[in-house]
């Protein structure tokens, strides 16, 4: 019953990248404490360092999304250099307009103008950061809510924001894209300005045809089909970039496929459907928080994670599928469905691995490189990394 | 503190009209029950004689929407005159393509292009009913889906959703207009074909002006901000109509008000704060079950709801809240917020309501009339309608 | 990596066995529709014959449990002979105090001491049922709740609920057992009298020892860790049984591990743990709906599903997750468990099956042998069996 | 139709005490950011000192809960005079076992018997300053879980917890109680060790009578009827206190009330119901955060909307309520239940406060009266407390 890998899903997995997420490599935690690692980095080069390593032992994560200002440095030319040195560039800008105290009662969408100017004006610095770095892509995820009915106007802020977003869109040059990622909530708890694809959709679609949607996989209410979601963003053009990540009950920020690997599966399954698999509009990406875990193994698990998943998709039957679905035989079309799921790519990834170059475990391999240790005894003293920084 | 009510919002109160369902007079159940009730009515004519009852003793309920085929009759313009002989016209046409054996895969989705024309020419059908009935609105409420991964193809059905909502749109005349009302589940499991506002946004929008989205306040996902969603389709002038009713769980159409009243009045602030309160391009509905309940006190109990609320809603002090909100001021907003929610404006809406020639207490007023006696007494024999009938 | 089935693991697998329910194989549906399909059973006669190729072709279904009144018949000696000749038992007896319109308001907690006497004798009539079945099992879930906050006393209704249980408990003789199910919502809308897990401990804790919890896996909030449950029952000693299905939204009623293959994974995972397989003191049955897909494979696919996570959970590598769980290597335990879940254990269980004297794939041999054509022929005229028989 | 408050009402309402949380006057926030405000308490005797304000102006709040190690002081004798200066008490003492980097893996669970023992001493530690301080319960609230299926044995952390908590339990003295709290999830994401009521109570019932269940209204999953559960543990005996505040999605730690008032509303009559208002033996806690919002007055809010709500639950009219109930009246019965909720019981409670010489509004009086500006002014310098202090 089960089917194997073939050259041309080969051919497809040779090209996937997976961006990695600089601040995943720094500490994390909840509001009620953060707890430290050795060796964790102390600065932006650092983060990048041990980000290349993820790329080393998988091939899989060629660049690295920065987030402005955890990853402030004063010579971008020379960060860029750096990654470039040890085989990875620069992806995507992160912007943050919620750690500043001004940013209280919000930043885009905020009533004061000389504070929704604040926050403008630090996406326009994002801007001119990837001109330097060579990034593509502008990812906005807002703060901006209220955690009381009453709090604000929230259609007022809605239209402040689109005001706000068209005068960052506009300074985009050349290739380089704003994309708006929605979360159902947190940190705000009764509103939050972007909550749902609806709204970033409606908010980008406003703005012009490189502002797209990012769709972050952890954020959205109990119980949403978010293959659905995947399937209509791309049906619609609009989908720009995904933030992988998994979760039992709010935004966990877990390893991608954690919590409920079959729910990545059948994105996987649209993304290939939709024309999404190494296709440039759509960028992967990883956002999540190793609180209690190794980081780097962490992410080393993450995107091989995704490469799993996505031979599991490659793997569908589309033809079996398709005539079973047009006979509406629902146990035959679900059966060739989990027939790719269950099985097992493992063995074939692993030699394929090899024979790329690559080890056939990037996780033992990892582990027995000696640099969890090395820089556990190297990076002693100066303040670890974390959301604060 | 507490605030009054004026005749400003008096006026506004006299020219609210909440839309009640025919089906409502009917039996309903859950798929493990359906309870019956002596004096429940055993075709549309008996259902609009009990709804004329709502409008009769509240005022407040002019329109009956109907349900095709449930109710199906051979002379609409007889049933358009039993209708305005009993002083209530006919309102909203919703159609039904969830019932018949052809329907088990799909209506407007169906891969099978012969049943999706049955389903097209069904809503078809339903326009010319509108024709002779002088209705505006066709509601859209699909229960195409499916239960389980695989089953379909969910991109090929957005596409020919679109596809049959536009031969269906283009048969529209004059004031004519297609509502396309959304669900987040049941019946269907797996995926629902319009799951979202998004989804339904996303469709219409594709179709033209008259095409616009019904909100049904029961069909979100656990926690969604309705509120927020009112605020956004009516910013983004998509906004076509209400389906009242409420829910602790899922779409469990309990009265209006009865599972959340804070939410109602959070809607319903919306509603006044984005110019929606008697536009007359946004209608009231009700669309609920009174499984164990009496149906028409029930309906009478709804509309009384709805009217209180708004009523509530009117009284928010905005001049009082903008300056708190100005100010940032979280406490003093939330305040001004819940003083409307929490006054008691019973008392003075039962002497308005007398001085408009209706009974101070509509329930009791019905619940004296003696009709629910009547007609348990007359509507012996015959089959009692349902949602099967 | 990955791990194969030993011995051992295929002796545990012989064992296990997963009784089936009789009204799988009648039609069910939604609120919204049942639809039919030709060659449902008429009778609970046939309804037996079709379970009965559940375990011919998988060996994993050895008894059918009946519910009354939709099973009662004139003579269980020959409905008990009837499925022994066709090799297998009967099995747990269902009873059901939701159908008669008595029981609008309630049943084991009705106010009205008449109802509840009346429900109490129902259960009574089940134990004299179980008497001539043979069944062990008496399995109680209610439909008791209310809809509106006020509509009843929830505490008195608890006390009821108490005394009627024990006067049904106190019936029971020798080997029999009542097991308690709970559930979150549905039919009834704002309360239930047995919601939950802690709700049910504490009612059979109340009885004594031969009164059990019931786990139905599609009964529980958003977000719920059922295994959590499964290990907190099991370590009460109070875990009687296992309703198993699975579910997106609600209480869905779909094959189990369709929904979440991953859950079902962990949930047999503690079930190893906790020593309940082939425990004679918990029993798995599946309850589930076959509103679209065909009741026999849909059943034949759910005891596959259960076997083959079985399979996985019992692959688990416990010496080498104890080591990893000892080391706090979060990534290593997680990894261990995850290769249990990965590895594909269908081919070694198609060999399995076949060494046994059974087909290799049950699906295409039951599709193969013309069973279902030959109902589908056979049974003409007569109603066919659903919920409401 | 609607009612008044009586007599007895207030003489109920003068004997009502709610509990406020020391750490609610320092700051708190999320994982993104914590806001700072002028006059933030810099140690205990100044939170103290702000939570005394509270009580001025309402005479609502006599006790204050302390958090150890956040309230950690080295003379607890000269805290407790300080309180009782300035007319409050010291009220439950609540552990801390979350923010040591010891406890990255649990602490009443750790399976590291050191570890387990230093959470162990750490609450006997806490015992030994309600020996100080006088205070009668000792509150546990536990962080132990974990974020990967897998990460550790949840059946042995459970065995654990008991054998903790017993050693903890046979410390306690005199009238001296545990109450032991659980919380759905966070900071925990796959599984959390006292994750549901059930669990508390059984855990609590393995250890005595003075072993009790609290609950906070914040910890459930979506959709709990947090009603039924408050009936249920009085109905056991095992309801040792509440933690009031309220919530949209997760634990959100709003003001009680603030999200869904209806709700608070049930819970009252349930407190009322099962006689657990004014009775020593429950106690009436806050547990909130006031993350952007002020937090004086925010207190002041939040004990004043459980009085407002405790008096409309008084107001219920149970006469009325059971005969509509015993007549299976449902909307008879849902509408005296409503009534007592929509009825505006500010204007009466205005006035009985002033006739006690309280402010009537305890708000615009704590404004009016300068003490937010003066600590604001004063408190210059020092590190301000927060949960990481």
């Amino acid at each position: 019953m089960s089917t194997q890998l073939t050259p041309e899903h080969f051919a497809a997995l040779a090209q996937q990248a997976v961006e990695v997420p600089s601040w995943a490599y720094g500490n994390s935690g909840t509001r009620f404490k953060v707890f430290g690692t050795p060796g964790t980095p102390r600065n932006p080069f650092e983060k990048i360092a041990d980000a290349a390593q993820v790329h080393r032992y998988t091939g899989l994560a060629p660049a690295v999304a920065i987030h402005i200002p955890w990853d402030r440095v004063d010579d971008y030319a020379a960060l860029r250099a750096h990654a470039e040195d040890l085989g990875v560039t620069l992806g995507t800008v992160n912007s943050n307009a919620f750690q500043d105290d001004d940013y209280k009662f919000g930043s885009l969408t905020h009533a004061d103008d000389a504070i929704r100017q604040k926050a403008i004006d630090h996406h326009l610095e994002c801007i001119d950061i990837m001109d330097a770095t060579g990034s593509r892509d502008l990812k906005i995820w807002l703060a901006d809510g209220t955690n009381y009915p009453g709090q604000a106007d929230m259609r007022a802020r809605q239209d402040r924001l689109h005001d706000s977003l068209q005068r960052i869109y506009d300074r985009l040059t050349g290739e380089q894209r704003l994309v708006l990622e929605y979360k159902f909530f947190e940190p705000a708890f009764y509103h939050t300005d972007v909550p749902d694809w609806g709204t970033s959709y409606a908010q980008v679609s406003a703005l012009g045809e490189r502002a797209l949607v990012c769709l972050d996989t952890g954020h959205h209410a109990p119980g949403t089909n978010i293959e659905f979601i995947v399937m209509q963003l791309l049906r619609l053009g609009k989908l720009g970039s995904f933030d992988f990540n998994s979760r039992f009950y709010a935004d966990d920020d877990l390893i991608v496929g954690a919590a409920d690997p079959f729910q990545l599966f059948r994105i996987l399954v649209e993304v290939v459907r939709g024309g999404a698999l190494n296709n440039p509009d759509v960028s992967f990406m990883l956002d999540q928080c190793h609180n209690i875990e190794d980081k780097i193994p962490g992410q080393i698990r993450s995107v091989l994670n995704v490469q799993e998943m996505t031979a599991r998709a490659l793997l569908l039957d589309r033809a079996a599928l398709e005539a079973a679905q047009a006979a509406h035989d629902v146990l035959g079309a679900n059966a060739v469905y989990m027939d790719a799921f269950y099985t097992d790519v493992r063995p074939a990834l692993a030699e394929w691995r090899e024979s790329r170059g690559l080890p056939a475990d990037p996780m033992s391999a990892y582990a027995a490189s000696g640099y969890q240790q090395r820089i556990a005894a190297e990076r002693v003293g100066g303040a670890q990394a974390s959301w604060g920084a």
